[in-house]
């Protein structure tokens, strides 16, 4: 099994882990510090050893953050958390903050102490954070610290080791593109904006350039490593060579300076003095890594990581990848709905049964390379935590009666797939059927869309919610997020959500997931992946639009379906996506399943 | 009457002005100079001795630029402008450039050369636009000179003088608020934001604060002035003594330090020469503001004019004045509407005698203070254009078989309006039908939204443009655009725009105006205002929704609607709006305009 589902931490430690913190805090001479969820890349998934945030609290949430002074603490976390973080922390030591509406600086600004110090990891911060953080300081006569080390790293008993997952080579027939071609592709966009060289600090930048993928955390095939391009040259990769075995090392260096982690400070020195004028993302980038090249000599140009865009806007072999990924993906969720639809009825299954199940169901293709993230297996008031991860003990019986929402993905070496849907339990109420069809009809309007270039996911956004809204519910979460080929199922820099301001281009994959969270009921989410592609021409339009292609295959529950609250347009859409389902994933199930499948694609 | 028809200017003058400036700019000592259509106030109506733009390419148009060097010259506009600019400027001596697609600072950077000074007026450009025209300068090794004065004031034979419309004071039963209430509220504002003062520079926010009117501009009752608010004591006013009667002079004295404009920059010198920390809004100040207050010793505070929030969240006696106001200007259009409807169709009606006939409607209620704008009267191709405005040489007869797009509001004491109605003309065909059905679904889309605290206008204005993207159409404005109180018919901050980034607040006005402009044809356009509301309790909600009422009570054409396109929904919405219509409106008009309203106003 790739998922676990062990208690990963309990409020217990909070107390303690705090004590220890500030006993080292004081030797240092320290009067507060900042644990960021994040580790040095800021990526979602952080290997154990750089789970500082989950050792201090018990919080194990994909984001946040703690901030410890001397008589106070706290934790913030986002709306995706607000329950999960009270079942996990210790809320007398780390009284919970809502990350966005009460920030960790508004929180510093009503404490902080003139002439107090306030320490936070130089890797930990991206540059753009510490701008806000120096100023919450500065104001309150405070003062900034940043240290080249972690205190906790200091009393953390039994700490793991940093992962040393092997590397391996991705083919250019599943790429699109060689190494070779990407770097090049690289310095034009440094040499067209008269950068010396840039930084990259994101695993998946570097997977992507360098047509590598690693194992260094759970689900997402990642190298986890720096890397430095100039533009002119070999570009420097620093990775633990532990990770390499003498062929990937052979290949790698026909194309890079490789390097151990350890030298990636002095190769950023050597830039500073050559005067250097470097890219790196403030966004992404610790401010660590800004400081080694300011205060070596270079001067920084802040621009958003350069591969980002290239590695979002897929290429015709990635997109290719991608469909055989979502048609395989599919037909083993088929046969896991038609599993479900058997079991589920029985009242004995459970959350945790569920999520096993579809991992064999997905393991039986032959080509699972690992999940794409921990299944969210949501049985009645668990569905209603948008990111509820199932363990022995939250873990319950899917009760009949209500729907359950199941949240999942996989890795395949041509393609990363992420799927919700909400199934019928037995008998579905007027209420829940209501709720089901206002998230479907949000669902549509985004995979029905057209718009013209430029537009963005912000844009787009308001569709998903606004027949919600109309109801008086809504969401937290975002509508859509981008999704990578063969990495992280989250990735940017596109997103369909208020805060998506990254215009949609042909080949971009994003996820389509409306939602509605009654608390303590149930949850629902209907989610898709889309790829945007040039909307064929529209009779009697004048300008060219840009649309959808959806690429997950799997019918939606019909028995949860209020059909006259639909449109006509919409019962289209939906009888017309179920034919294609029917017709894509029929031939590639059993007779078993391919009967159930007429039957749940049947039109309306 | 208060709109002329006269043609307001001619290309022919692009070239002999184009010598005259560039002969002064020699005499100067400048390479090149730039003519913003801004005045020192930055707003749309613009007295005719600043009307410099105007003066040197003939371009009337509410936004825009000129720049001239001393062997090349363009003029930039906006999507609204890309056609009225050709017919009034000569494109040999300024080719037209987009304003946002190949902005100004683009054809600077590609014709700078070094050592080259580039001129600007230092009280027509914002400190923001300096920031990035001293970039561009920078990069190209120029020298950005800001002047005191204008080099085309030096030039400009018979140039108009400046405008001393007298000033009245707006009663608090029409304001809701006293002046000193108000000043108390701005005053506390700044205490908040620890700033010793604040600048106004727009006269409306100037109007709103001293509960004052003016009548400097067409259109708009703006007293064109400055103003200063410090966090303690009486705020400065700098306004021409002209304007000013005894009882108003005596009633604003006891608010304000009365001062003339003339003293204005005097006035930024004291505060900065008491070290004040000054606010003043970068996107509306000139430069030259900037410069007195640091230039004397004082430090800036970039934030937006404190008084551009609370002018735009009307209060309750706003409200009832703005109700009051569209129920007289809906009769008077009813009226309107029936003599169109027995005229049109004989053929011989042109677009200015549609603009009088309306405005005599308008005047007959009695209350008239002034048209908002100049009524934009679109026959045929002409209805394309979307800020046409119609002179005697562009006038037209109103084709019968086309739509006509007819765009107007009204200054009243009580309240500013804004419609824009499209009308059948003899038989329309099943094309125009879609495309004005299209629109009105984006309108419907818009009034019937629903949605949280905190959502912004760009959030919204992809409702009213969906269905138009899925049929390839769009159309290149905002949504919709802020309306005061008796004061400006577009006022921020809040706009239904991608670039609407405000929140949306109960109280605030709004119009809701989607259209569609096929080039050669006609134009579409359906714009009512509406308040934001609190909606009522939605059944089976779970969260406060805001929402919108509308004020605009006038009948949508339902010659130009294709019914089967609407949805049952939208079906409800146009019938209930046209019950409140015929309920609201039918008792103020005349016995022949109710029955026609009746007609006008049946159920689909």
């Amino acid at each position: 099994m790739f998922q676990n589902f062990d208690d990963l931490s309990d409020p217990s430690c909070g107390a303690p882990h705090a004590a220890l913190l500030r006993a080292e805090l004081s030797r240092r001479g320290l009067d507060g510090f900042l644990v960021p969820r994040a580790d040095a890349h800021q990526g979602e998934y952080v290997p154990p050893h750089d789970c500082r945030l989950q050792w201090l609290t018990g919080f194990t949430g994909s984001a946040g953050m703690a901030a410890v002074l001397g008589d106070s603490a706290a934790i913030f976390v986002d709306g995706r958390y607000t329950i999960q973080v009270r079942e996990q922390v210790d809320m007398d030591v780390f009284p919970a903050q809502h990350l966005i509406n009460e920030p960790v600086t508004d929180w510093l600004a009503a404490r902080l102490k003139p002439g107090q110090k306030l320490g936070i990891d130089a890797m930990l911060h991206t540059v753009r954070d510490v701008r806000r953080l120096k100023k919450v300081c500065e104001d309150a006569g405070a003062e900034l610290v940043t240290l080249d080390d972690n205190p906790i790293d200091s009393v953390w008993q039994d700490r793991p080791a940093p992962p040393v997952g092997q590397v391996s080579l991705y083919a250019v027939e599943l790429a699109g593109r060689s190494a070779r071609e990407k770097i090049a592709e690289i310095q034009s966009t440094l040499a067209d904006k008269k950068a010396d060289a840039c930084v990259l600090t994101q695993p998946d930048s570097i997977a992507w350039l360098f047509n590598i993928r690693g194992s260094d955390v759970s689900h997402t095939p990642l190298p986890l490593s720096f890397a430095t391009v100039p533009a002119d040259g070999k570009p420097s990769l620093y990775i633990d060579g532990r990770k390499l075995s003498n062929s990937v090392r052979d290949a790698l260096a026909e194309l890079t300076d490789l390097a151990e982690p350890d030298d990636f400070k002095q190769g950023l020195t050597t830039l500073g003095k050559a005067g250097s004028r470097v890219m790196i993302d403030p966004a992404l980038a610790g401010v660590g890594i800004a400081d080694a090249i300011t205060g070596s000599g270079g001067t920084l140009m802040e621009a958003q990581d350069p591969v980002l865009l290239p590695k979002a806007i897929k290429n015709e072999t990635e997109l290719k990848g991608a469909r055989a990924a979502h048609l395989r993906d599919a037909a083993a969720f088929v046969g896991f709905l038609y599993w479900f639809d058997q079991e589920a009825v029985k009242g004995d299954l459970d959350e945790i049964g569920a999520a096993e199940k579809l991992e064999e169901f997905r393991r039986a293709t032959g080509d699972l390379k690992d999940i794409s993230f921990d299944t969210i297996s949501g049985a009645g008031p668990n569905g209603a935590i948008c990111h509820y991860r199932v363990s022995r003990t939250s873990n319950r019986k899917i009760p009949v009666g209500k729907p359950f929402l199941i949240d999942s993905g996989a890795q395949y070496e041509d393609g990363t797939t992420d799927i919700t849907r909400t199934l019928a339990v037995g008998e579905m109420t007027a209420e829940m059927k209501r709720h089901y069809t206002l998230v479907l009809k949000g669902h549509i309007a985004i995979s029905t869309a057209r718009f013209p270039g430029g537009t963005t996911g912000a844009q787009l956004d308001t569709l998903a919610r606004i027949e919600l809204w109309k109801a008086g519910l809504d969401f937290d979460h975002g509508t859509g997020h981008g999704v990578g080929a063969y990495l992280s199922v989250h990735e940017g820099p596109q997103r369909i959500a208020k805060t998506g301001t990254v215009p949609l281009k042909p080949g971009m994959i994003l996820s389509n997931e409306p939602g509605y969270y009654p608390a303590g009921e149930y949850g629902i989410r209907l989610e898709n992946l889309e790829i945007v592609t040039q909307a064929r021409d529209i009779p009697g339009g004048e300008r060219p639009m840009l649309g959808f292609e959806t690429i997950t295959l799997v019918p939606m529950d019909l028995r949860l379906v209020d059909v006259p609250l639909l449109t006509l347009d919409e019962r289209n859409w939906l009888n017309g996506y179920h034919e294609t389902v029917r017709e894509e994933i029929g031939p590639l199930v059993g007779a078993r399943e391919r009967i159930w499948l007429e039957h749940a694609t049947k039109a309306i």
